[in-house]
């Protein structure tokens, strides 16, 4: 599995959790490689905590983030900014963006 | 499409995201009757907004209420309650549940 198919490792909250879900176009064009580079680039801006992204259909990412201020350098991302105009004018049939902060959390694991 | 594969008709934040992420094991044992039912019994109950869900080896689903109470009853439904306990002993390997309050939404669709 890629490390985008995994539950994300997130610390206590309070932290912000952006959650973007999508419907595509039929258009290709470039949309995976340009998914994974996104996934790789996020993971080395400050206050990044972890993705978790699946597709069937609707497209759900989630992307968890220290702080709003983070959020906000992440969003003005130069790479980032191309390829979020690139997914208005080609990859994208509609989506919504939620920020939302986290207030509680827990989590389940099977024992081994 | 079902219900659950298109993006939620969410109203102006604030409102709250049940962000639920699973890996499930390989016993279906009911899984996919009672997920599609509790969707219907959610969307009976006070105060539900919308739901959105996805999975491709990671099961992300997001289900949007207007207040913490409303999810606290959801939480408490009876059918609700088994089923959790059911994903506990059988349908799911791991699971991490965050309660988000969202601040801020903005959507894009293509033009017709």
């Amino acid at each position: 599995m890629s490390a985008s198919a995994t539950i994300a490792q997130t610390p206590a909250p309070p932290y912000y959790a952006v959650i973007f879900t999508s419907l595509r176009t039929d258009s290709d064009n470039g949309y995976g490689v340009t998914a994974d580079r996104m996934v790789e680039i996020a993971q080395t801006m400050p206050g990044y905590l972890g993705v978790e992204s699946a597709r069937d259909g609707l497209g759900i990412t989630v992307c968890y983030w220290q702080t709003l201020d983070h959020i906000a350098a992440w969003k003005a991302q130069a790479e980032h900014d191309l390829a979020q105009k690139m997914g208005r004018e080609t990859w994208y049939q509609a989506y919504h963006l939620r920020v939302a902060k986290v207030e509680r959390a827990y989590g389940f694991a099977r024992p081994e």
